[in-house]
C-alpha cells in the first residue's frame, strides 16, 4: 500500500477551509465556532491527518515523553509499577519509553544515553548500584531524575523514592521468631543494591531484639534473575545447611524456593515458613498464598511521578525528595 | 542544583579543539585520529554532553523509536512478550514507548494519537478487537504497524504474527478428554477477540473427532482483568454447574481457577483437571506446575520485530506477513 502524508492543505482542500483555520481548528482554538471545528478535526482524523510534533518540541523544549528505565519488565514486581506509572503519566499527557538494564551497569549506561538522545523530559531509574558513575552522568546533563526503589545513602543531592527496607526486614524475621522457627535463612540479593543492605540491617535488629544469635551462613546473595533462588535451595539442601524459615528478597524468589522445597518432598508451611517481599498476590491470585511484606506500589508510583514532573516544571527547584514510604506485613498460608 | 546544558562550544573551549573537530570527533568521524576522538569523547562525557536527536531527526525524518501498545503490562504474558521485544529493538537501536490500552477502544484510540504525537516509525499493537476503527485510522496513517497475537480475519492487507490458536485449543480439549475429563469448562477470554474465536473452534474440533456432545452452558466469556476467573468460578460452583476439566484462557485465569477451587476444597489434579495458555512457567519457577499450551513468546516477538524493521527501512514493500507459528502441549502437574 503506497501511503501519503496527509498535510494541513490537503483537510483545507477537502473541507473548503482556508489552511489558517484549519490549522486553528485543529488546535482547538476558540475563535474558530464549535461546529466548524468539529467538521475540520473529524475530516482531518478520517483523512489519517496527524500533527508532527517534533517541530513543536522543537520549539517548546519539551517531547512529554518519560524514560522508565528498570532491571526486568518480565518482573510481574516492575510490571506492576510500570503499569501505574504508565497509567498515571498517561493521565497528565505523557508517553513513556520503557529501557532495560538487566541489571548491568553496562546495559544502564546505554539505557541513559538512549533516553537522553530521545530527549525525554524526565528519567525514573532503578539504579543497578554496580556503580555510581552512570548516575553521577545523569547529573550533570541537568535532566530532572528520580531514583525507585533503590537509593545511595552517602549521595545527599540525589532524589528517590524507596519503601522502608530496615523495617521491612525487621517485621518479616520478629514474624517468623514469633512463630517458633530458629534458623532463618535470608535469600537476599546482591548487597550493592540498597534494598538488600536495609533488609539485612532490619533482619539482624530482630535477632538482636529477641536475643537470637546470627548466622553468616544463613545468609545468601543471589542474583535476581529467575531461576537463582531455585538453584540455591536445591544447593543448601544438598550440603546438608541446616534452616526452617526463609525470608526472600522478593516474591518471585520466595515462590521459587517453595517450588523446589516442594520438588524435594518438602511441604510448606509445615516443613519451612516462608515469608516473600512485593505482595505481588494484592494483583495476583495464584494458588500458594504468599506470607509477604507490602510496599504500596500504588503510593510509590504516585509519589515518584509526582516528584518527576514538579522537577521537570521547575528545574531550578531547591527542594531535595528522599521518601521513604511503610512497609507492612501480609500474613497468609506460607507461615 | 542548578544546571547549564553543555554545549559544543564549552567542549571545544575545555579541550582547546575547534567546535568543528569536536563535533567531527562526536560523530566518530576517521578523518580525526582516534586518539584525539579519545580525548573529545571522553571530555565530553565527563561534562555531561550530550546529541539533541530532535534535530537531527528533523533531517532524517527517523526517531528511533517503535510503539508497542498492549493491554496490561502487568499481565506477565504480555510482561514477557515486550521484554523480548525491546532487548532485540534496543539491539538494533531502537528505544520503544510502551501505551497501554486496558482492553478499552477508547484507550486504543489516544494510546495510537499518543504513538503518533511521538513520531514513531512504527507501531506493534495488541489490538482490543472491540471495533476496527482504529486500526483503519492507523493505516491511513500510512505508519508501518504489526498486529501481534490478534489478527483480523477479514482484512487482507493488515499484517500479523499469531500464534496456532484454533490447534491450541484443539490439543488442550483432546488431551482432557484422553485423560477421562467429560464436561470441560472453557474460561475463554471474550469473542470478539480473534484469538479466543479460534480456540473455541479448536474446542469444538476436539469435542466432534472424540463424538462428544457440545454444551454452550460450558463455554464461559469473561473479561481478561485479574479476578474475573476467581468470580467466574465461585459462581459456577454456587450454582452448581457440573464441570470435571477447565481450560483456560491464559496461565493468569487458570491459576486464579484452581486458587479458588483450593479455596473451596477442592484439589487439582484429584477433582479438577486444568489447562492454561502461554506457558509463563517458562519463565517463572511458581510452585503448582500448570499444564498449558506454550506459543513462543521468543519467536512471536523476533518475528514480529523483523517484520515491523522491514516495514519500517521499505516503506513501500508489497508483502503481506500473516504468520501463525506453532502451539504445543506442556504437562505438568495440573493435569
Amino acid at each position: 500500500m503506497e501511503v501519503k502524508k496527509i498535510k494541513l492543505k490537503d483537510v483545507a482542500l477537502r473541507t473548503g477551509f482556508t489552511i489558517n483555520t484549519v490549522s486553528r481548528a485543529l488546535k482547538n482554538k476558540e475563535e474558530i465556532s464549535l461546529s466548524t471545528r468539529k467538521v475540520i478535526q473529524e475530516t482531518a482524523k478520517l483523512m489519517g491527518y496527524f500533527v508532527n510534533t517534533i517541530a513543536s518540541s522543537l520549539r517548546s523544549g519539551f517531547t512529554k515523553s518519560i524514560a522508565v528505565i528498570i532491571g526486568d519488565i518480565s518482573n510481574p514486581h516492575f510490571g506492576i509499577t510500570v503499569k501505574e506509572i504508565e497509567v498515571l503519566a498517561r493521565k497528565r499527557g505523557y508517553t513513556i519509553f520503557i529501557i532495560t538494564t538487566e541489571e548491568d551497569d553496562h546495559l544502564e549506561e546505554k539505557a541513559i544515553q538512549s533516553a537522553i538522545s530521545q530527549n525525554v523530559d524526565g528519567i525514573i531509574i532503578c539504579p543497578t548500584q554496580r556503580g555510581i558513575e552512570n548516575i553521577h552522568f545523569l547529573q550533570k546533563t541537568g535532566i530532572p531524575f528520580v531514583l525507585l526503589g533503590r537509593r545511595f545513602e552517602e549521595e545527599h543531592d540525589i532524589d528517590y523514592v524507596v519503601c522502608d527496607d530496615v523495617n521491612g526486614g525487621y517485621i518479616a524475621i520478629k514474624h517468623l521468631l514469633d512463630i517458633g522457627r530458629k534458623k532463618i535463612l535470608f535469600l537476599n540479593g546482591p548487597s550493592y543494591i540498597s534494598s538488600a543492605r536495609d533488609r539485612l540491617q532490619g533482619y539482624k535488629l530482630a535477632l538482636q531484639e529477641a536475643g537470637a544469635s546470627f548466622d553468616p551462613a544463613l545468609i545468601r546473595e543471589i542474583g535476581v534473575t529467575a531461576g537463582e533462588s531455585r538453584n540455591e535451595i536445591k544447593k543448601l539442601l544438598q550440603d546438608g545447611i541446616e534452616f526452617d524459615g526463609i525470608f526472600a528478597f522478593s516474591d518471585m524468589m520466595a515462590w521459587e524456593a517453595i517450588y523446589m522445597l516442594n520438588l524435594k518432598g518438602f511441604s510448606v508451611p509445615k516443613d519451612f515458613s516462608v515469608v516473600g517481599f512485593d505482595n505481588i498476590q494484592s494483583r495476583f491470585y495464584f494458588p500458594m498464598l504468599l506470607t509477604t511484606v507490602s510496599n504500596s506500589k500504588t503510593t510509590m508510583s504516585r509519589r515518584t511521578i509526582d516528584i518527576l514532573l514538579r522537577k521537570i516544571k521547575d528545574p531550578l527547584i531547591k527542594n531535595k525528595f528522599c521518601e521513604v514510604l511503610e512497609t507492612r506485613l501480609i500474613i497468609r498460608e506460607s507461615t
